[in-house]
């Protein structure tokens, strides 16, 4: 089943499913986009802000993403995502987190013949602790 | 050398490195993160919006992650990244591009004891062409 644009009803919220972080994998996607020293080096991370190894931002935007398309997206007559907006970075995320995400729909606006721009806001949790919220616009095709 | 929020001076342009994005690269960050079809799938792509294979947005905000930590953060008194905001992805991303950086320092704001919040423009390119701008806030230490 594929949802167009006129499926997706604004006020509806979407779970998405889990992700479990490993220090493997915090390591190994910083070292490749994003190696400072807090996310890659255990003795620079514990001396740090944090104490201790985080995620690179962007690796929780990574997470998010992986879990939006796996449990909405791919079902989404999607074109392209547009844009994003005031992403907050709210709590570390941190080795052997669960991770949970949600998407909220927030409005479906018509956007020229065939497609919509559909605006979400987006969280992804540890528990109840949110870690990563912003706000995103896809362009979705209208039913044909 | 370490850079100080003191030394981030605003007005200053820092112009980064440059990547060579490739085909192989595009389908296998997006395998990972971000498996949509026009990310992954040359078929499906060929008959999209695009007429071919684009990038992730997720991919190319990593790339202008990488570009930085190269080109400035690594000589920054990084704390962490604190939020990102207007996203926008204004040209897509296609193989063998060879991409390109720029940070902008908008403004460095005293915020707390031993720490300031430093606000940049970001834009990442493909010759003259912008394929990503984006507002990113980060906390940097002041001189000890």
């Amino acid at each position: 089943m594929i949802l167009y644009a006129e499926d997706l009803v604004p006020g509806t919220t979407i779970e998405l499913g889990s992700y479990k972080v490993t220090r493997e994998d915090i390591v190994e996607f910083a070292t490749r986009w994003d190696p400072q020293g807090f996310h890659v080096d255990e003795e620079i991370a514990a001396a740090g802000a944090f104490g201790g190894l985080i995620a690179s931002g962007l690796h929780s935007m990574a997470i998010f993403q992986r879990l939006a398309v796996d449990g909405a997206f791919s079902t989404w007559a999607m074109i392209a995502g547009r844009s994003i907006s005031d992403v907050q970075l709210t709590a570390p995320v941190r080795p052997d987190m669960e991770l949970t995400g949600r998407i909220h729909i927030d409005a479906v606006e018509p956007k020229g013949p065939g497609r919509a721009l559909v605006h979400k806001s987006c969280t992804l949790l540890d528990g109840d602790t949110t870690v990563l919220t912003f706000l995103g616009s896809s362009y979705v095709r209208t039913r044909p």
